[in-house]
């Protein structure tokens, strides 16, 4: 009688453990109560992404001159909205819908309706979170997408035209690259790692980003008569600090919270990757910019904690601790200097966002495969080992590829998009209106009312003599 | 034997699946680790709501002028330390105290001690949460609901009067109005639906702020000659963008949060709903105002977004997310006219506290009437289905009694209080203060000093001319 | 046959609920979904103590002056990244390494690899959060630590020595005096109680930082000439309120977070405890400043919380909520007081960072002495009842022991670490530096640019007349 018991208290703990091992992602059916955890874990990692939408918020407008501030705090809240709507109407069909084997995009699950429309969105079968809050989740991904483009247009285009754009942003351009590498995809069928979105949500946002700022030109007075760079420094550091600490926490979210669940473990190994990185990148930005400019730059030091932060979003989980330290001191001292070269080379980019975000997301989607290590690899199921675990050269090619596809396709359509855009109705407000400021140009009233009659009495004055 | 095994494998799941079924609220008692999930949900949710006032120390400060801006912003700190104490000490006996069929108030509870005192709160004991943690997560919306109450008297009232008047609010008007819906009241007996707050939360704060802001009478400047109102900006829209998007993000707390726990995935729902309404809001007084003003106006979208998630937060369980996206649309739009409207009248309310809170959560109260669908009624378990859903006129009966009642007792009661102080002590600084800025008046220092300083100059310069 | 499956039914209710007990911080080896579930408790704790740095971030750039406001805010972000590396490759060690008896340092865990290193922390063997998360959860409390050192060198002290003298806090500071309390040290065997560090972190960092404000000297102009304090106001209330609130908010994270699960419920009346102390902080403080200005000063009602909260983050888990409230009532007036009588002495703590975190955290330490009720310390399992509730004098003789080691140790550190750097490079940059301001000097731009150029018109004006 007594073996019975113990096989009786065996077999239930052996019941109430299947639904995890160590770094498991997936799992067979579980109890409603892991499904709970997993849910509530999840929706945990969606409110810190989307309140990374406050971080854009301060870093972009902190980032800018105080005539525009208002506009481009407030084009955050419209970035929420337009991802909102749009996505919830078209863009989680088209990004996690079933593609009945194109590859290319999704065609189940349109004007989502909840919980009851599962069979629709096979790619996120894997995860026992309740469909609403995978949903948030990757919306707020989408948000973050789009937060990326808004830096690139800062101060000179028309707010039309973001809206436009934005919305052809959330329900095609993100979608289909997420579709490719999270949605069961071309690029997810290659195994193509990228655990939380280096080239998905990072490089997709840069690269729309930095057509617009080709297309859209220099700011007034950005280059000299020499066509050297002038610094046009934002109007209120602490701004950026406070965005660049709400994104760092965000990414808490962000890298971490794509496990879906907390069960196994991993996203601890992630959220530890993730703020190693973070640090590195800082300091190794802060050092650049002192030996650069012989001062330390605080504006450097942030742009590298965000650097680093993009670069090991698509490394986090396949990377141990020292890997992610070098994928942050090199994303962080390459931003650094490439944001230097672009600008030099005629970018005028207010955000530095094709840096901080295409760059390092290319370098953060090449690193897997030089550092994914075997034992997490295969913990997260995704892909092959990298170049110096002696994996090869495969996975680095399918991660170039995976860059290389992207890169093009939002080019190639976001150039498109714009282009037409110029032509049909102009993109960029017009030199009286840049000047005057787009918070009084395209609202009608200033973000900064007292201030701004403050520097305009001192402009007349200034005029005057 | 081999049977046997499967009868009790089978037995086992049952067992630990029965806490839970689709969309509970409720359940029978649970074991330990459900207590531990849920309690974890709802701190979660705790901490979100008390982030809000975060959010409206931003949003209120960007609102008013420099020279009152500390003053506004240390408000908020104040309304959580009244908030913490009075609630504690008084206001969760008032509100979820038992109240011996009385159906007003209830009379246990007071001084609250802790885990050991559950019987005197049967009005929460369907939840499993600890009992500690379902009073910080009520404490926290009776300090939104003071929030609001501190935004109708900005710029202009004495700081005594809100300590006083905010006292009174946090131990009598908003716990009483709470009984009546969610703690076992005479409108919980009506079934009325209000799921986390558009006519407890929101509408009793507005109530008491457009009575504030009524006898308070409108600040020096706001009205011209011919009575025609003259726009007294916000100093700092940066600050307001800031302060909606932490709203925003707390919002997940408040509507998702009020199902006390994860199980059943009906907060996943509300998560959406929510988030679904707030999008449209702030699309639709955009674009109110684009046709409106001819300028697509900042501050209007923060108030649609405000309004809209106001509005959706009676009814965030009740609806389908089509439902949600038509409540925020209207609510926004609404939002935007009518405090067109009321500025016109002549009421000069510097947040806008009663038309986004008083009248997008009277909408949102009326609204369930109208969209409440039998499927998530049934989930909830609260009232009957709206009248689009054939359900007639009952339910939208129910929701106009709790408005009227909840308006008619908050705006006496507060008149009462405000009135009685206004004869005895006075609620308004004097002219020569309001003209100097609370923040010196009041608090002996400026909250801008150095900026304070260059309007002064400014100001001593256009008066010499 | 009924019977036997009642025992089996009760057997497995015995066993779903044997990992906890009220209040129990501790338990035999808990199945996965505890496992999970505490964990994720212990993530989201983790993520509001790493948000507290936007808190420090906002309130330290509110109480400078613009002209350094940049420096001070960015130093943020480098305590993060200085803390979240050497607290990784060697704090962790030394404060949770095991000693080997030592009593003093940890001397295992360098470099930390992740969960397969369990075995080198056995101090905190006694949760089953994974070993990942455990870090990053104590890595966040010494980067709050460092961040208190930050405000004793505010607006003077050069960037390098902050940062050399952080990265030696940060890998032998901090982590020494943890040890002794936290990770098995000689405090700890003594029984001393600091729930969450009012000791470990507040006071340690409060120490080194009023020994950095004495070698450092006053701001130029802080005393006149006949030695009298000249108030030296912060450039901006609102971002010191919102500092604040998200530090009151992230205080969620640090004391309930302690208990490293949610099982049992203590944390509950861990954030009651620490909330309504919190409200009574800053209560006092208001009045004691209306009492002793004549009017009620926002600033001393700030800091009355913080005194609060650091008082309570000792004492938060031993005392009842009548308890928190006396501890929260002194330490906010009592920090008033102090904070007056040091800048009479002759004190220049820009941010008050002793009075707040070092008074307050040695009042905090003595008072469990006092008010730890029995209940709640056999539920904690850490020392003894204190002397209101009879249990006599040893309890207080071994807080104020730990606080009087603790002090000394790290003040003779700080003191000669500080004094070789005075020696060797100067730790305060020149007069002419300080009067430019640190933005510029330190860093080469201005965090506000726009509105320091109205700055300098205006004073170039005033030299002129």
């Amino acid at each position: 009688m007594k073996k019975k018991w113990l096989v009786m208290v065996l077999a239930m703990f052996t019941l109430m453990a299947y639904p995890v091992s160590a770094f498991a992602a997936e799992g067979p059916t579980s109890p409603e109560l892991l499904i709970g955890l997993d849910t509530t874990f999840t929706f945990l990692a969606f409110i810190l992404v989307f309140f990374m939408q406050a971080g854009f918020a301060m870093l972009e407008a902190g980032s800018v001159r105080m005539k525009n501030a208002g506009h481009v705090a407030g084009k955050t809240v419209l970035t929420l909205a337009i991802a909102s709507l749009c996505f919830w109407a078209v863009g989680f069909g088209i990004g996690f819908g079933n593609d009945g084997g194109n590859g290319f995009f999704g065609t189940t699950g349109f004007l989502f309706g909840g919980d009851s429309t599962g069979s629709s969105f096979e790619s996120l079968a894997f995860s026992d979170v309740t469909l609403n809050v995978k949903f948030l989740f990757q919306m707020a991904f989408a948000a973050v997408s789009l937060a990326i483009v808004s830096g690139g247009m800062a101060e000179r285009a028309k707010l039309s035209v973001y809206i436009i754009f934005g919305i052809l942003f959330s329900v095609l351009i993100y979608p289909v690259v997420a579709h490719w590498v999270w949605g069961g995809g071309w690029l997810a069928e290659l195994g193509m790692q990228d655990y939380a979105g280096s080239t998905v949500v990072h490089l997709t946002g840069a690269t729309a980003a930095v057509v617009a700022t080709i297309l859209l030109k220099p700011r007034l007075g950005k280059f000299n008569k020499e066509g050297k760079p002038v610094i046009i420094p934002g109007h209120n550091q602490v701004f950026t600090v406070l965005g660049v600490i709400i994104l760092w926490v965000g990414w808490f979210g962000f890298n971490p919270g794509s496990a879906l669940s907390p069960m196994g473990g991993l996203f601890g190994h992630v959220a530890l990757t993730t703020n190693i990185a973070a640090a590195a990148g800082g300091l190794a930005a802060l050092i650049a910019s002192w030996l650069y400019f012989g001062k330390s730059d605080i504006p450097a030091m942030l742009n590298g904690v965000l650097a680093a932060l993009v670069a090991i979003t698509g490394a986090c989980a396949f990377v141990e601790p020292w890997a992610a330290i070098i994928i942050g001191l090199v994303a962080g001292a390459f931003t650094f200097m490439t944001s230097q070269w672009l600008e030099r080379a005629g970018l005028d980019d207010p955000i530095y966002a094709f840096s901080v975000h295409g760059i390092a997301g290319m370098w953060g989607a090449l690193s897997t495969g030089l550092f994914a290590a075997p034992r997490l690899v295969e913990a997260v199921g995704v892909g092959k080992a990298g170049l110096f675990y002696g994996g090869g050269l495969h996975q680095l090619g399918v991660q170039a590829l995976g860059v290389a596809g992207t890169f093009a396709f939002v080019a190639v359509l976001s150039f498109i998009i714009l282009y037409v855009m110029k032509m049909a109705i102009g993109i960029r407000v017009t030199e009286e209106e840049e000047l005057m400021g787009l918070d009084i140009s395209e609202h009608g009233t200033y973000g900064y009312p007292e201030q701004m009659k403050l520097i305009a009495e001192s402009e007349s004055k200034t005029l005057k003599h």
